[in-house]
């Protein structure tokens, strides 16, 4: 970093997703991704508090260069990002805050740029799932998570909680037949049927161990494959991981992916064709020295190396 | 504690309040005062996790004993007391949340017993009140807390969250005029308008530092004088205390009580005609070393003396 | 989960083992597994603690669900399973918890059904396995642990601390000959001696390390070969895992297991004959976030799948 | 708060102190305050971490609102405030920090506002004094510590640390002989030479249990007599308080201010001539759930209370 | 602190108490006080823990220089004391431990040297006691607890645990009559009969409460009236504090001392003919940031300080 | 462990690294190593306090006992070991602390002993390699972190900081070409230039993720054929560690290396030319339950083993 750069940021006291621009409620010409931070937990079944996570992940982000040396691009150089501001909305109102979500990400889409969503809890990305797929059509969809997140109501009689976006998604047509790619699945469950919506829709259910069994590098490239050149949303729940290395989570599982199998998995998504992402479900007051915050950083700014190289090739994010 | 009691409470394993028999929806005859979880936090403007504290009030409850040095009783030999579990509602909703708090409330009261209401947040206090003023009439309410709440709904278009309980309370006549005692209060406030509800009834504001200007078992005298034989309500809310002493709580203010003049406020308090009690807005994941929960515990002992000593005096909790 | 089973455990506030019933002193007809609870810490050389740990497991074991997919089983529906509370004793007597926890174990083997034991430290192995090799005779023994707990009195002039409970089974001829498996283990030692004790009983010592190299579902594969039909007993030591997945112990030692490769060891367990477990030296004072007791009550679900499977093909613990 | 500056505050994601206009070396027309971060923490002698104080002390600001209940104003509303973000410096040469601050403190000055400075370690005072006496002349300096601060370089060979600055403000003139009040000093102290520097300028030395024996308010009130109309200068030590008030500091000592206190002592400097007040020594790292964090906004509003009832009686500040 | 001898402190790397010589079971020519460690937990009923305090305490106490402002005396100038090391003994014996803490401190007073014992749980006190009662005669003791610690074996069936020393005491006649003064006592009890033991002995019970009622100092005072020339004993039990000034230790109690409480008390104590001290029960596994053995290593400051007073005043201490 | 040994240990209440005796200034003949702490972190560009490091892992050290049962080898026995105290030095002067570690590592390498360096944060690497390079000449260098350290002053303006060792030990000679061996990088980087120094020096990059494609023993290897007979410095900064694993560190980076692969690696290394290694980064404040010091004590075990077989092949360190 040039030293003009730090002192510029230590003069501002501010802290942008990467010291990147602010720019709120505007998506500037040539901006090719907006940074949305979601600030809820409307959504949460067990321990609430992500929504906090906007600013502990922006502060932390400052942290983050912008030369990913493993694919060998300076990620901010390659792709015109922007700090979009929060998604606001009363926060006693989970269809406020759905309606919000697919206003805004509309938005950043129509103006041709893709949403990094930054969580907030994974109710938060069926409207982002809605707005994209009006725009891409059914999506291809990468899920890492812990669960399956495919539940209905059947156990607190509301179908829209955090443990519910894909079953919607599936419901609603926004996830192409087979592109449902879920990776990092692991139990108990509450009971075998629990598989069925994904299965149903001829979706891959990736155990947590499976990755370590094929090899997250190996296990990527399957899944690029799988994507082929149909629009792809990332979504990635930080309880993907385990818990040692995403302690910050408000339904930690064991047994889950090491950091270094989840930055392995992204990478070998290279060439997808990304018109959008979310990390979600940080809860910083349950995070051990910000651990899960910088976790979060790493995988936007891996996703935001992913349109990098999306843009070199092409893609349908280019086209809004 | 006798050996028995000791090994009997470790060999089950559970954490019933105060080691006490577990009666779910059901008020033995005799029962003079039923606690009653409610986890919720649906009410929370800024950080949540409420919703877990009555396991953990439950779990550090049980090094608290049963004789009270200061007030010289055996507090469960003279209160009949048991855990009534907790009122069970989907947790999404708000209004669900409020139906089944007034109706458990309700039915304990209606038993002749005593509720003791461990939150969860401040929220559930309407609809404990609704229960108890619908059965005892306009009632006198003791409020500690750092806040007035008496907030409408002008910030979030939300009109029943944590900080509005007192006015809605006032609005529907359920707290008798000039018996809202609210104490702990301190600033910064939005605007001087926040203490109109409270002064425009006829209430009474003793600002934390007033605790400490005139002494706590003072005031605490003072405000007994004024409730008179009424029937009250005691509505703690753990951000009275200073977060020093109370670092557990979703939006602490520095400034506040102390352990001490909290319990010098509540024994001065003896022969109040105690009809309900609430501790709230105790919230673990924010907790340091249990200290808020065992707090919590220590205030709801201190409200089950006060009802020992008020069934001395005779009281309307006995009529029930 | 069913809504009404959700709102059931909600409305009672109470913590058993994984939502089940609480049977206390008492093995209903027809249970296959008891789990109790162990509260002791008087066997630790170092960190104290442990002695809480059979209630921080108990509430958060309340997250875990009874279908375990990896197995393609309904663990609760294959075990009848109960909450049999904790073994009671005056808590500054070694001996006397060790008699306790024989008589415990042995009523709940007699009665047919499989302990599943969550201490507290590790020195209630001993009595857990004096009592199930006084009914299935000599044992096969699966131990992980960051340590071989075959030291002796030489250090303390104690010779029933945490670090000795398979000396005194070697010794006292509980474990059969060549079936000590001990995994996780890693130095540094005292001296080379350390090592005498096992191997001199024909039994495996698997570094840590060797998990890596080897593959945790490989490594399992031998031990289950090995084990045979043996009647077998499981001692899981939560320090076998690396800090990082397990803070919550008081000697922990770096290098160890990771939660992924714990629970592939164990599934490839299946079809052992399992007669008792144990899970140990859980300390929630060092813990972060909850992450070791969850994982504690994750470990005794593989276990208690175990059981599930072992069911399946008949074992000794039906013949009790 | 209305609805449209929460909203507007929750869209920017950023955290200007109390949610201020962020204005970077800029002063705007009209202007009374301008906050302004300094992150160093080059002069601790003993646990670091000062220098990220003002992006945290910045975060939870938000949570303050405007109105002062205690002094009945609106502070916001009487003083015209922004955020000045932050001092900016290469972070190795405590001399480039020292330049930068007095240069910084002193264009705020001239431009007619006064600075309120947010550290940092306390070695950021003596530059902030030599910029305000260079315009106001010799200061009244009210400095709530834990310590006297009036080391020279006798221990560590280094004559600018965090334990130094009075003894140079003394030295260079900058403090007006008896004006030196020094409030929460206590010991061990290394001898009673310590007090020399401080006592041979007619300073005060009001040792933390003077504080509680008289009262914080009484002996606010003798401080505000004794600074009369003299150019007022506030130093604030979080580690005047408590550990218990404000463990997130480098150098804490038992046996220190209450929160209630320090308020209260603040507000009874009431009318002083306010030109300038630091905030300094809060170490986010060793914070305990941003409780020093959150007391470093509330003091910064009491200056700033201050500053607003300062201009009511006019003030050398507004002749700038 | 000079910089030589600040750096020699730097040099060694290791941490005796107060930065003092290190004389392991040996009492130096002329040493006053000898402050011993007492790695103990085995007299815990709740949370274990404090046989770690020893070297917690050494650590932090470099932090402590050695002039007492209040008192105006050069603390280690006036009292030559040296870090005795640890009582050592084998952890799983009680009645080891009992042993040689009355051997240890039996060779400290022959030496003329008044032991400051650092525990360790508040077991310990009734070895010393013995030991200093057996060179002294009864004892006069001022004892600071949240509990009167005379418990019988009634609850655990153990009579030596740290809940009984007190009785011990009173009963093997170590007490003067009338002369066990215990301070900061709070309940909730187990029955009223709990104050009996004391109370029969004729001692005073000063509950927290009347500490700040009265006034520390005030109360002081008296204490120190009634002991007279009486060799004194001096017990401190960290839980005498609040929890928000003590967070680390196993039984915290809400509504203690504050510490500038616990200073003042000490303080008024001067002249008194000190022959002993113990500062008991600090559990680093559960301090908040060193806040505990921080307070802890004060609170033996200031044993120290009132040792060098007695010494202007001739006492028992000298005559050894 | 001896019992004798143990007690002695506890009777002396100090924490030499490993209980080994301390040697202050002084290099006893036969000693084969020397630990040294270093106690700064005036290098930390992000969050200091890393100077307090060297109690830490002293303190934990005591845990670690001295038989390494992979290597086979006894460790303490093989190699005659001392606790050297730490390098002191003024805190305020980084050029200081250089010259300070310079002197006392070529005092220690002068005296035929290898030093073992215990930060403190990175910068001190480079004095202790000045110190080494003159004795031995140019030296291969095994350097585990997740940053390059060769970073030049183009950010801050300061040559010296923690991120600029390695550019000076290249551009000073101290490093032979092509024998700079950098384990566990990983980005993001400023630029891709910021490989430039080290490859320009024919040096090996080896990121993290490489680590764990080809195992941490198989690269271990080739690294030790790298090495062959040159003397051998081994630097450790513990953020090559993801931070699971060492949390207590100031610029922690997610996708570093497990604790199992960073011992494998290390011991891959036996046979090499061990002259001198350092421990760095640990930064007690940010840690979790001594996680990271008591990494940082395994480390230099491991270290400390090396030697021991260096020793048995011969090796430049004995001919000092």
């Amino acid at each position: 970093m040039a030293q003009e750069d730090a002192l510029t940021y230590l003069r501002h006291g501010q802290t942008p997703f990467f010291r990147l621009p602010l720019r709120v409620k505007e998506v500037p010409p040539g901006a090719r991704a907006v940074l949305l931070g979601v600030p809820t937990d409307l959504g949460a079944t067990y321990q609430p508090g992500a929504r906090l996570a906007p600013w502990h992940v922006r502060r932390v982000s400052a942290l983050v260069q912008g030369h990913h040396p493993a694919h060998g691009i300076d990620v901010f150089a390659e792709v015109n990002a922007v700090d979009g501001g929060n998604v606001a909305f009363p926060p006693f109102s989970a269809p406020a805050m759905r309606e919000a979500v697919e206003v805004e990400v509309s938005r950043v889409a129509a103006a041709g740029a893709v949403p990094f969503v930054v969580g907030g809890d994974h109710s938060l990305t069926l409207p982002a799932l809605r707005a994209l797929a009006a725009r891409h059509g059914p999506l291809a969809v990468v899920h890492l998570d812990a669960h399956l997140d495919t539940s209905g109501p059947e156990t607190w009689g509301e179908p829209f909680h955090h443990g519910t976006p894909f079953r919607h998604a599936i419901a609603e047509g926004l996830v192409a037949p087979g592109a449902l790619l879920q990776v990092g699945i692991r139990g108990p469950w509450g009971s075998a049927a629990e598989a069925a919506p994904s299965r149903a829709h001829g979706g891959r259910i990736v155990p947590a161990e499976e990755v370590g069994e094929r090899g997250a590098a190996a296990l990527g490239a399957e899944l690029r494959a799988a994507l082929g050149a149909r629009p792809t949303y990332l979504s990635f729940d930080v309880d993907a991981l385990d818990p040692a290395f995403a302690p910050g989570t408000g339904t930690p599982v064991p047994g889950g992916l090491t950091t270094r199998e989840a930055f392995a998995l992204l990478r070998a998504l290279a060439g997808a064709a990304l018109v959008g992402m979310d990390v979600v479900e940080v809860a910083p007051a349950l995070d051990q020295g910000d651990r899960t915050s910088l976790l979060a950083a790493h995988l936007l700014f891996e996703g935001l190396a992913l349109l990098a190289l999306a843009g070199r090739h092409g893609g349908p994010d280019r086209s809004g």
